[in-house]
């Protein structure tokens, strides 16, 4: 390849100005389509590379930002796991970075990852997902000042960039929404009380049902890994419950157990949106397709996504920008699960 | 940073061999994660840094593979995003590569974005999804002579590097399948006309039912966009035909039209894996919990996924690899939906 050819021939060759050429090649405005192919197609015929590895090596940046996420089970759906590369794959390149993924390990493993990634110059950044109490991955970044930011929190007294959701507020929208349906025995579908996500999902059942005075039977509380199945199975020990502590309406923290309860539910002969009401949370693809559809707390993950990067981009240009703590509404989206009556 | 900390000095610091040194800080070979982690630990504490970016350059390499994919509409899942991300970065990893990750633009906007990405040494290659005929993403990089991998199929004259699903072999798996069950007025929801995978899928229908000697009514074949509300209306229209015409059995080639085709035979009063036969294509998590579950052809994404990464290593290693054309087989997974009795 020749480093001699300079953004000048480029110019006079495609018949553009200087400016122009320099902000199709560097990726700075925007040129109409037609001329950014001219310049592209001249910048090739010429053999003009403006490369790109060591442009990042003079300015010690790679550009990249690294992300991993936690794959699902086979047959259960990610359900944001496309939106939310598209938001921040998006909102990177008109930053001017791209997305590196690599794939999630767990304990020590990871770390070495992380560190791996640093020590070489790979990435520039990081963006965390699937974060919890005590996440090994925030005290390493934060250990080294390296620049991350989290979707979703973790240890309260950390200080960390974070953009997450309000999964207390949607499950208490939820809770409100069966007691106003007329329910009053309402329980909760849970997941193991070590998750930071679930606790704050969990809290804003009992939160409100703590305000409507209604006292929470502790054979209400069901804890899963939040699969079809768990909920299925929890939801038959529910309806087995002695007529007077036999729940009427089920909340989940997520859409798979909702969909186990609503079948246990039929299948105990029970009209589901009719004489039972259930909520999941995710508002996963495909949920208005279940019968009854299933109501459900939508995330805005297309802001998440688009925050985060506006977050970190502020950050690596060297700002400490103020909030870096943003905590978005999900909303409820209501469809006939939850309902009292057709 | 110092450049002059070397692996020796990380070695002696360490308390380890200048090999086991070099397997960590290269990527190369397994070590202990005990003895990874004291190392990376000591490479950081001495300030080595063998900058990934610097090392790339001499070798003219990025170590990323570029990569885009077509969101899906906010209601409808992606069957196969996650599987096959996993896959791919699993695979790129052990290689020595990461998944570059770019948005998905059309027309000539997507053009410049490759010849961006390649003019620029950000990618050493591709991976393409979505292909059609006449993919002018195909024909680019054909004309630069720079290395890509298709996952599925374009013009049948371009002789590219690609692994694809056998879609035909789906639909006329799914068909025989009902053929067997006792149906004989099959009728189809497939693509328009325009689509690669879905000419392939439609054709093992088509051909299946030749084979059987049972003549297509025209009025069987309804072409729409592969959402819900496509299949629900083609079905209605179905279930409206003559009862000498009228179909006991549709072959969907997507699963959303399938989904859309049971809600509306059931919106009929018809008992759909008793009566009526359906079938899906894709296996999308959550189609086993439809009621009744929905049978559905299976593509076999992990594979997909190494086998892509496999044949573009060997292309990166300037190897000619042959085949480099891999049709993988699918399969069909029975459940409920298409059975003719419970």
């Amino acid at each position: 390849m020749s480093h001699r050819v300079t953004l000048k021939q480029v110019a006079a060759e495609a018949g553009v100005s200087y400016q122009t050429v320099s902000k199709v090649l560097n990726g700075e405005g925007t040129v109409a389509a037609e001329t950014a192919t001219r310049i592209w197609e001249t910048a090739e015929r010429l053999g003009y590379r403006p490369n790109v590895t060591a442009r990042n090596l003079r300015k010690q940046s790679s550009r990249l930002i690294g992300y991993s996420w936690k794959p699902m089970a086979p047959d259960q759906v990610n359900p944001i796991l496309d939106k939310f590369l598209t938001s921040v794959v998006e909102a990177a390149e008109s930053a001017g970075y791209h997305l590196l993924l690599f794939p999630m390990r767990s304990g020590e493993m990871a770390s070495n990852q992380y560190r791996e990634l640093i020590v070489t110059g790979r990435v520039d950044a990081f963006i965390l997902s699937s974060t919890n109490y005590d996440d090994p991955r925030i005290q390493l970044l934060n250990d080294l000042s390296f620049p991350f930011v989290a979707f979703g929190r973790a240890n309260p007294e950390w200080d960390c960039p974070y953009v997450d959701v309000d999964g207390r507020a949607g499950t208490a929208m939820a809770t409100k929404h069966l007691l106003e349906e007329g329910h009053q025995r309402i329980a909760v579908l849970t997941w193991p009380d070590n998750s930071r996500t679930g606790t704050a999902r969990f809290n804003g059942y009992q939160q409100v049902m703590d305000e409507a005075g209604i006292a929470i039977d502790s054979e209400w509380i069901k804890r899963g890994e939040g699969h079809f199945d768990s909920g299925y199975q929890h939801t038959a020990q529910l309806l087995a419950l002695p007529d007077d502590r036999r729940p009427t309406a089920i909340v989940a923290v997520d859409d798979q157990q909702a969909i186990g309860a609503v079948r246990a539910a039929q299948k105990a002969g029970i009209l589901v949106g009719r004489e039972f009401g259930i909520t999941g949370f995710d508002d996963t693809p495909g949920v208005q397709l279940i019968d009854p559809p299933l109501t459900s707390v939508r995330q805005p993950i297309w802001e998440v996504g688009q925050r985060i990067v506006q977050l970190l981009t502020k950050i690596l240009g060297g700002q400490t920008p103020e909030p870096h703590q943003f905590l978005l509404q999900p909303q409820l989206i209501v469809r006939q699960s939850s309902r009292r009556s057709g």
